[in-house]
C-alpha cells in the first residue's frame, strides 16, 4: 500500500533541524514505503540530509523562510502561517500536498494554525490533544486533552470524551470502551462546576454514545489499565502528563543510584541487565512520542519539544499509523453515528462561550 | 523534652480504626514520648487498644458518637463539628487538650472544620494543604496546595508562596528557599490568567518576601532538586502528586515483571535484593505520608486515606515534628517579617472574591 507522504515541520522542537531530520531517516530506515515533506530553511535541511542518503530518496523539500518560536503568543504566529515551516507544513495538508504532518514546535501555534486552516470536523468546538500512554492492562489508554486547551467548560469536555472513545474504539478495537473524567476524587461532589456538567451530561447520553461512561478516575489510576479513555482540560492533562514522565525519570534515577550502592548490587544489575533494560525503554518518554490533535479535518502530530531522534522516528510512526487506519475519516464517521450534534445542541448547562486559545 | 499529645481522628480513613490505632501504636513503639486523644467510638477504639497495651498507656479516649463521611460535603459536616471524630479533634487543638490534630478523613471537610474552628493565620484568606516531596536533591521539595482549594486566584498563589516558603525556611534552614508556580510551560504566556498575575506580584515582591521566585516550573521537573517550593491550587496539585504516586506505583510493578520474566533476571533480582529494597522504600506513598494545613492557628496534619498502619505511624511522626519545631508560631512569626498583610493589601489586579470552598 502506498501511503501518502508526512509533513514535517523541520525547524521546531528544542534542537531543530539536526533531531527532526535524523529522525525522519530513522522512520524510513524502518519502513521503507514513508515518503516525507521537509518544510524549513532549505540550505539547512539540504545540509542535515547530506548524511542521510536513504531519507533524501524518498523526500522533498519545501523552503520556509521563517519559524515559530516557543514562546510566541499563537495570534502573532498564525499572522505568519504562510511563512513559517510550521504554518507551511499544516497547509500542505490542507491542499492535498501531504497526508499529515508533524512538528516539535510550540504546542499552542500548532492548535491555532491547524484549527485555522483545516478546521474542526461537524460537532466539535476545539481540537484536543491525545496520546496512548501504556499501562498494566490490556491496551493502551488514550488520554486527553494534554496541553492544547488550557481552560474548557463542560461541552468541551463531553466532546473530548466523544472523540477520545472514537480514538479508542479504532486503536483497540473496543465496541464501548471505558471513558472516565480525571478528577481529585471520586465522588460526585468532588471537582469544578464544568466536570461535574460534563459528568452529568455523559451519564445522560452514555446509551447512545458506544462508549461505557464509568464518572470518575484520579490521576494515580491512570496505568491500572481498568479505564480506556482519561478527559482532562489542557491544564490538567499536561501536568498529569507531565508529572508521570518525572517521576518516571526519578525512578530510574532512583534505580541507577540503588543498583551503584554496592558491589553486591553492581553484580546482580549486571545479571539481570535484561529486566533493567526492558525497563529503560518502558521508561524513555520517547518511547511513547507522538499525540495528536482530535477533531481536524485532518491529521496534525505534536512531537515533544526535548524528544530525541528516535522520539521523532516515533511520532513519525504514529502519523503513519493514523494515515493507514484513516483516522481522520474514521472519527467522523463515529462522530455522525453518535450523534455528536445532538449532544452538542442538547447541551442544557449555560456554559461560558468557549473561550478560544488563538483569541487569547 | 515533653510533647504535647496528639488528637487522632480514629474514624477516618478508608479502614477506619483498626488502621488509625494501629498507626499510632507503631508511632508510639518508636517514639515513647508521643501522647494520645484517640477521638471515635469508645467501644470500637477500646477494642482495637486491646491488642495494644503499650498504646493504651499512653492514650485517653474522647467519645465520638458521629463520623464524616467520604462524600459527605464540607457544609454538611460542618453542622456536625460538635459530634464527629473529625470535629472532636480539632476542637481539642483549639481547647488546648491536645497540640495537634491527625485525621485520614474527607479533606474539603478536614479544611472546613479547620478553617471554621482555629482560624486562619493574619494575612491568610485560605489555609493550603502541604506536603514534602523526595527529590534527587539534598533538600525535600514542598509542594502545596495539594487539594484543599479546587480554584484559586492570584491572591491565594501568593499567600500560598509566602507560607511554602515560610515551611521551607524552617525544614531546610535555607534562608531564602527557591520558590516557583506550576505551570503547562515556562514562557510568560503560558497558563491562566491567575498564574500569570500570581507571577507578576511575586516577582515584585520577591525582594521583601526571603524567598527566590524563580517563575513557573514543569511537571516533570519537580523531583530535580532544583527548586524548594512549588505552588499550585488544589486541584493541580492534587492531580500532580496522585500521578507521580501512580506512576511510581506503574514502575515498580514493572520491575516486578521485568524481574519475573527470564531465570537470569530472578537471579539478578535476588542478589541486587538491598538495591530493590531500597527503591521500593523510596517508592512507597506511606513513607512519605502526613500533609499539614498550612496558615491555621494550629497543627492539623491530613494522613492519606488509604495510607496503611505505616502510613499513619508516618503522619503522626511528621506531626510531631511540627509540635517539636513550633510550626505555628514560626510560620505566625515568618509571615509578619516578611509583610503578609503588605502583601495582602497591595494586591493590585482586582481577583474574584475568593470562592471558599466551606460554603460551596
Amino acid at each position: 500500500m502506498s501511503l501518502p507522504r508526512i509533513a514535517v515541520d523541520a525547524m521546531g522542537g528544542d534542537e531543530g533541524v539536526r533531531v527532526m531530520v535524523e529522525g525522519a531517516a530513522l522512520a524510513r530506515r524502518r519502513h521503507d514505503r514513508f515518503k516525507f515533506l521537509l518544510v524549513g530553511d532549505e540550505e539547512r535541511i539540504k545540509q542535515a540530509l547530506a548524511n542521510h542518503p536513504n531519507l533524501r530518496a524518498a523526500t522533498e523539500i519545501l523552503h520556509a523562510p521563517d519559524v515559530v518560536s516557543g514562546d510566541e503568543k499563537p495570534t502573532q504566529a498564525l499572522r505568519r502561517a504562510k511563512t513559517t515551516s510550521m504554518g507551511l507544513a499544516i497547509d500542505a495538508v490542507k491542499r492535498g500536498d501531504a497526508g499529515a504532518a508533524v512538528s516539535a514546535g510550540n504546542t499552542g501555534a500548532l492548535m491555532a494554525m491547524a484549527k485555522l486552516s483545516l478546521r474542526t470536523m461537524p460537532g466539535i468546538d476545539r481540537p484536543a490533544l491525545a496520546a496512548l500512554l501504556p499501562t498494566m492492562g490490556e491496551h493502551d489508554l488514550v488520554m486527553l486533552d494534554l496541553g492544547a486547551n488550557t481552560e474548557c467548560d463542560a461541552r468541551n469536555l463531553v466532546q473530548f470524551a466523544i472523540m477520545g472513545a472514537a480514538y479508542s474504539r479504532i486503536v483497540t478495537g473496543l465496541p464501548a470502551p471505558r471513558v472516565r473524567l480525571l478528577n481529585i476524587g471520586t465522588e460526585e461532589t468532588k471537582g469544578t462546576e464544568e466536570l461535574q456538567a460534563a459528568a452529568q451530561q455523559l451519564k445522560e447520553a452514555n446509551a447512545s454514545l458506544a462508549m461505557s461512561f464509568d464518572g470518575y478516575t484520579e490521576a494515580d489510576k491512570l496505568s491500572r489499565g481498568d479505564v480506556d479513555v482519561v478527559v482532562t482540560d489542557g491544564f490538567s492533562g499536561n501536568i498529569a502528563l507531565k508529572a508521570v514522565e518525572g517521576a518516571a525519570r526519578f525512578v530510574a534515577d532512583l534505580l541507577k543510584r540503588s543498583f551503584a550502592s554496592s558491589l553486591r548490587s553492581k553484580v546482580g544489575f549486571l545479571i539481570s541487565r535484561p529486566a533493567t533494560e526492558l525497563l529503560k525503554h518502558h521508561l524513555d518518554p520517547n518511547n511513547h512520542n507522538g499525540a495528536v490533535f482530535l477533531g481536524l479535518n485532518g491529521i496534525v502530530v505534536k512531537s515533544h519539544g526535548g524528544a530525541s531522534a528516535l522520539g521523532v522516528a516515533n511520532a513519525v510512526a504514529v502519523t503513519a499509523r493514523l494515515l493507514e487506519e484513516n483516522l481522520t475519516e474514521r472519527i467522523a464517521a463515529d462522530l455522525a453515528s453518535v450523534g455528536a450534534e445532538t449532544i452538542r445542541s442538547s447541551s442544557r448547562r449555560k456554559t461560558a462561550a468557549a473561550q478560544d486559545e488563538t483569541a487569547a
